[in-house]
């Protein structure tokens, strides 16, 4: 593995590429990132589990953490790990780390407590601190706290998703936050971006043998022949979204796909996820108006399926969507913005590609070609869910700006409706 | 509905009968002990649930109070509920009051928090002190009072029994309270105690027309023909049990009832449910050596009736159990007793009738000849469970002492075995 | 075991004991019976199973012939069974026996074939007749062939349920006979028979020990304290039933169980098993209208209890039941009539206490007091099903006469509705 | 949509395009195949389900004439449906045309029996053929009994593998055809066949707008960018297979999808579907050692991805096997060899893309760039089931060898394993 030394501290920067002393920074910042984050929520908060596939705020700062204990301290001469059996409990599924707590079973941890927890990060983010401080990293270590960081972002918004569910399950519908802005931003017109068929770069070169970090997952960098499409300027809104309810989407079985409209049947979806059948909706700042203004999300891919298709078009796929986005500023609507939902965006031309929602493309999760999983236990983080997800791009209200990128790949199985989901139409050109 | 004063206080005391001051005295002591039944446990721990029949102890402080709440001060001129959705919240199946929140779902409430569980306790029984203070408190009332207090000693059992479930699903095992005494009394040998055939009185005359307090499935007292039969002196033992298991228990299909063979074969049962293969079981101290003088419990049903069958013998009926008790002084290893599992008795006679484990029955749950119901809401308390369970005798390590009594009726599934369930084998007399 | 030879051949026709000629007739009878059940069906239809609960036409067929190989052929000197692995396919749950084939994958088994199975019929009675020829039987397999003869009529009525049962399930609803004779006879009144509080004699002797058959579940003849009740003088016809649904019975949770008003809410129930929202019924004669003056059937447990309660009365026990049974001549509407459906019976009195349909009691499925099973593998005929299921009484249209009498104690599961079960009412007398 | 009416006879034959004759007479040809395939099936084998993406024999036969009564002849003035509710009955899928029976259940319809069913045959046949006669048929409709011929060589291949699985539950393993041969042909070595990076023609052009036939899936013929890639030139083998499993691959977490460790862990999976534990396997010729040189097959997705893995190698995406495939003639081991089984192939060279077994690709199963459904009804043949499912190429030893082509897409769920579904491997080129 390559050292990449020999670039100017801009073109690092630019790269992505820190310092010691840019990463010791970016880990204290994206590490109080998550404690901001996880603050507006009590420690039983922090407990509940509401389904199998969304963990307890607690559990994240916990797991989180455990990764930088595993990869990077556990390395470490003398190390001792904060304790044996937490290495079961926060291992989220890497079978060549050890065993794991089961999944659905997050719910009954109680012990550790959130204090604990909280504990166990002070402890962790001293040591790494230290290690810092003394020179003790690595590369291949430095390199492993700039993919931890990255990991923790994607907590960072697993955790504003996954409270948000517990939350829609507790009848009292309790806010996250109650101080949240409304947005009254109208959404612009939705045109069509034109594109010609062309050779496209797809993905980006395998991080860490180029400096600007990136998952596994989407590289190598390799050429692509995307056919003439067109792709909507905006992301589908609730407005929209609602002709669609209101003309019989989910009672028009010819809309879906078959698992789809199983899933419509056997789970009597008739809306968004959290939307009501008063034209409010749940989110993290509460019961609200639905903004009609904003793109729709918590759609499930069949959803965003279906809507596209009684629009008479279709969802992009992600080399599409890639191909549009590429040299676009990775500019909206992100975490940052304390939105926390998403808003309509009255601007013209391609917009929101990055930020707001995650938007469903019609390819499936595959590997690229050529693709390798990182080594060693690490190449569990991506490589192994390559079968049954669908890829979304572009990040939503809940994504930390500096986690986003063209190449982003994002997945989820095609029934998951709790992310901040939703979609782009798109169409052939002939 | 007749008001029991025709009697000497000694006489009301003996009876149960409480003045209206000995009635409020009660309800502080009952309400104390649930919380002092629940300090050791932590905000987090109070909220899980680790299955569906098993409720969050947050849920049985808060459900407790409910019951107060609705059945006692909701009828008193210009009461105000504490908060509206609680009373959907803390419903726990009674349909004639209104929607319940889903029972597998309690452990999602991280809201009310376990401090504001708390301070509706406080402000409810504020309350009932007042009423009782100011007089405002008819007959009925204190009746239902009554109820409240022994349906909150049947939650403080569960209390205990559902955060054993709880601490086991957890790989820390955490202890409940890590300074439990541990037991060193040997148990005195079995033996067995005959009963002729008799015309035998069982059951308890109906109360409150009667003022001994009973709940409404105890009555009512109703003459039975019991025929001649021996009990045993004292409950099977973990080490009988042991030996049971080391003779191939459950690997022989023969000694099984059908239902309990599959269940054997579905959840690869080969212990009782919290027993190790290290000679070690969990409980609410922790993990402890097993102590092989001490009455077995955890067990199911199935496995009770497996174990008799397979010392020749069988359980009693819930009559011969009723009829060797009556005038039995209802005294034991019950929860007043600090040690919280069952322990060893070296005296000799018939024994451990109460305390230490419930005793499983050969009885179905099934109404007594001329049963009535509850008016009302309070119907529902048991009426409507009759069907599908067993019946259990006796009283646990887990109960109040003052909630038990020789005509005490517990029931649960043939499957349960998450609480301090053993058994006593009886025989047929020729 | 003692021979029961010292009685005049009066005397043991009465007792049900046979000389070896009537028991060679009987067993020719009875086996000819399932043949002619079966006769309708064709070889397709002879292969669906539509529930796990259920077992295909050919299975029966095949079961009870396994029942005399395995317990008669098999203990001759010299017997080869028919085929080694048919001891499993159609072996239902005997362990001791050996292994089974998975019960709810009984309707994969098209091989062997319907017309294998007659001829494995064919084959067995032929060497049972040799054997009676020959004198091969002694008096332990003469008890063993009776047994296999009750047990056949056992099979037989479920020939008939299970094949109604898939039949229900095919949307062309085929009337297993479309022959069947359409009843005209009015119900007469419902009235009440009174009985005081007695000692009753409840069962039968344990049968071979006395001479007339009588399953072991229904021994040892014991003393039962009834109580004062009353019973209706005939069970509840359709008509009633109609009243109950049009009064809101499903949907009135306070009258139901706590399982069955679940049971109802999973099941979307809204009537009967088989009954339409046309007034009309599928039944063995295919879809006919319903007839008001029959007995209502398909009833589950839950059902008939709701009824009770909406009726202000209750289900009788089974103690009450045998009570007004005894003495009783076993009479009515059996499988024999060839009507194959409940019907309406004018007379005035006690009636239909036999045939028509099954009546569910309020008893639990449970041992009588001293009940020892049968020895060896023909002990767990029954004892092994002793929890989670309620007793039947009296027989239904679809029983054959001879099987039964007033000890007869069916069995079935709360939530079992595919019977010809229906209820009687009973009430306490003060 | 064009007629092609201007090929000569011969370019017509080679496009597949038929006239009216030779479609009477192909029609004929694939209809009397379907009835020869079932002809060794009993009516009984014919009505098993044994699992509920399987269907019985009868079903297909059935279903199968229903699609040409319901999409040609009743298009035709004056035709009345042999039976309206078979429409209901033997309707799979199509929500335009109408309700559908459940499809789990279709193991309950012994009635109509196999007789009618095949009476149901003959009399769409013979309509069939008058409208032929009659020159009834315009050019759609030909295309339509075009199409439903494909169709019913998809359920021809259906047939044999859904009464394989049947069989293979029945304890008896039961042959559904006792004179199969065995192959004695060793398997020539495993070699790679090279391709550079290229531009590649994938898919064909849309039938029926093209004369060839080809299912909407399969189109619009495009280019796409495939990489430089090697395949291997034959499937792997069962001795290959073998070895996989004795190194531990049915152990190893490592080398499978998270998806497909938990299946492996979930069903015990250790082995391909119908392999035994000693060294043979079950088959349409029964029980036979297994064949160490023929292709392995009853894989489902996880276990070809996890042999690949383990072998250093990868599958080929569906692209690279079209690649390949394209210029290969369509020659091999098919339904018409009569082996009904995968056989070794000794020559050297590609071989093998054709029959034995499909090979599971990496692509899922996703709509071709430009893709259309079919108009009405028939546009629920394919595009409805694009997602969740992962595309197999090169048709089995069950299928017949003219529905085969190089673009021709088969797709089923990653867990599916009683296909005659198996692997080969293919590798990156650097």
């Amino acid at each position: 593995m390559g050292t990449p030394t020999d670039l100017s501290p801009a073109a690092r920067q630019a790269a992505g590429v820190c310092t010691a002393d840019a990463l010791a920074a970016r880990y204290r910042s994206v590490r109080e990132r998550s404690i901001e984050l996880a603050s507006p929520v009590s420690a039983e908060d922090a407990m509940v589990q509401s389904m199998p596939d969304a963990s307890p705020t607690k559990w994240h700062l916990a797991h989180t953490t455990w990764f930088f204990e595993t990869f990077v301290l556990a390395t470490l001469p003398g190390y001792r790990v904060v304790d044996e059996a937490w290495q079961v409990l926060f291992n989220s599924y890497y079978q060549s780390v050890g065993p794991q707590h089961s999944r659905p079973m997050r719910g009954v941890l109680s012990r550790p407590s959130l204090a604990q927890v909280l504990d166990y990060r002070a402890r962790v983010d001293a040591r790494i601190a230290d290690a810092f401080a003394r020179d003790e990293l690595d590369v291949a270590l430095r390199q492993r706290i700039e993919l931890g960081l990255h990991h923790e972002q994607q907590h960072q918004e697993l955790l504003l998703t996954d409270i948000l569910h517990a939350f829609s399950c507790n009848p009292l519908r309790p806010a996250y936050r109650d101080d949240l802005p409304v947005s009254h931003t109208a959404a612009g017109a939705q045109d069509w971006r034109r594109f010609d068929e062309a050779i496209v770069d797809i993905g980006i070169d395998r991080w860490p043998e180029q400096p600007a970090f990136a998952f596994d997952l989407e590289s190598p960098r390799h050429r692509a022949l995307v056919g003439a499409f067109a792709i909507a300027t905006r992301p589908v809104t609730c407005g929209e979204y609602r002709d669609f309810i209101r003309d019989g989407g989910y009672r028009t079985s010819t809309l879906w796909l078959s698992e789809g409209w199983a899933a419509v049947q056997a789970n009597d979806w008739q809306r968004p996820a959290y939307w009501r059948d008063d034209e409010r909706a749940f989110g993290l700042g509460g019961v609200r108006a639905i903004d009609d203004s904003a793109p729709v999300s918590q759609l499930s891919y069949y959803e965003a399926d279906a809507f596209a298709r009684w629009a008479d078009a279709r969802l992009p796929t992600e080399f599409e969507w890639e191909r549009a986005a590429q040299g676009v500023e990775v500019d909206g609507n992100f975490v940052e913005s304390g939105r926390l939902q998403p808003a309509g965006d009255a601007r013209d031309g391609l917009r929101q590609m990055f930020g707001d929602v995650w938007e469903w493309t019609s390819s499936s999760f595959l590997p690229y070609p050529g693709f390798r999983p990182w080594d060693g236990a690490l190449g569990e983080y991506n490589g192994k869910f390559m079968v049954g997800q669908q890829v979304l791009r572009g990040g939503s209200c809940a994504s930390p700006r500096d986690h986003l990128r063209a190449s982003y790949r994002n997945f989820f199985p095609p029934h998951a409706r709790w992310q901040f989901s939703g979609l782009r139409l798109a169409k052939d050109l002939a």
